[in-house]
């Protein structure tokens, strides 16, 4: 009657870890996320519960795994991207820890850096960018960013589920003093087939960004330049 | 002749990606880091051609997967965590694109995450941590990185490879104004069985650090006191 939080990886299939998958195939019952590749759904067993967690909100999900818990069953909660990077997976862990249910951690690739890599862009480079840090898109129309001091991070910034904030995001970058000029881009869809990228200075980011699909993930500092070092090889010549 | 840079993941053997654990057994050659586990290079090919990283700087390592890509290889470069996460992933890419060898990121999961994972740390959880700053711990001897803003960031740092530099990443981040009761631990050989963790606050660090195994992460922030709400579930009472 374990209870597993397991990270489904960025959005390619392939990405879910081999655990993960394992997991999935042998569970009593699937609680999955509207984002989770429905090949990933189609491997649980054929007489498993699934459970997608639209429509229900955070209070209910944790409900509903404690009940599973309580029940008796083995259940995987496939949760996009990694459970403990903005993925919320430390209430669920709370809620069934409260409840004495057992569970289990099992991490996921986060779109932090597989999403970047998709576009050949690494988070850190020698010489480029020895520091990278994460917000949440989310939390950057209210007072929770410092951006003032985002402004003078060093290194590669990088905003979860930014795209419906990105012009906020911008704007307040260089309000307090973001170089216009920083190499900046939003990455949407990213290791799935329909990827799309917007790169451009930062100035210009939200104009480019507008008409993306969702998720995105919006990255800004001078690994976005490295891009064209990775995509375009030089032709060998004879 | 695609030369394929796979992130292998933190250490358990199981959370490397299902498409990784796929190439490393089809592929002609395995080029693999000291910290991979033995059982992934065990999934090779009895007829692969298996090289061990030690021993080879950087450029060796470079050359080799160029030589490889060229004599026409399938080859894997299996990588702790992931390539683009402090991996120098980017190195080897732009090795290969200079070289016109095909080459693909499979990316992989960072021990950023899932080694505080293990120890029931969230990084980011709501209202205690929306924004996480991770950094090279080999970086913070030298001037490369900024203490005094690092000082003032909000939400979870993580310092990779940072434990012989405990002493060092404390005192800095003391002298300028971090709070000397911040919640702080060193997780070392996380998601392995012989994991071991030194909790503290961030002012004792360094003492209870002093005797843990390599690799491991400093993690400083608030999110380092959830292990306990994590960790010890309340007993269920009739």
């Amino acid at each position: 009657m374990t209870v597993f939080l397991v990270g489904a990886g960025p959005g390619d299939p392939g990405l879910i870890t081999a655990r993960g998958l394992d997991l999935v195939r042998s569970c009593d019952a699937l609680v999955y996320d509207t984002l989770v590749s429905p090949e990933l759904v189609a491997e649980a067993r054929d007489d498993a519960l699934l459970v997608p967690r639209a429509g229900r909100d955070q209070p209910e999900i944790n409900e509903l795994l404690v009940e599973l818990g309580s029940d008796g069953l083995e259940a995987v909660r496939l949760k996009g991207g990694d459970p403990f990077v903005f993925g919320r997976g430390g209430e669920e862990a709370i809620a069934l820890a409260e409840a004495g249910i057992p569970f289990e951690v099992v991490p996921g690739v986060s779109a932090l850096a597989s999403v970047p890599a998709a576009f050949d862009i690494p988070l850190t480079h020698r010489g480029v960018a020895a520091q990278v840090t994460l917000v949440s898109g989310h939390s950057a129309t209210g007072e929770l960013l410092d951006f003032e001091q985002l402004a003078r991070t060093p290194g590669t910034l990088v905003f979860f589920m930014g795209l419906r904030q990105v012009e906020t995001i911008v704007a307040r970058l260089l309000a307090h003093g973001k170089a216009p000029w920083t190499p900046a881009a939003v990455l949407a869809r990213g290791t799935l087939p329909e990827a799309e990228i917007a790169e451009s200075e930062l100035r210009d980011l939200p104009d480019l960004a507008r008409d993306l699909p969702q998720p995105a993930l919006v990255v800004i500092g001078d690994v976005v330049g490295l891009r064209r070092a990775l995509a375009a090889p030089l032709v060998a010549t004879a």
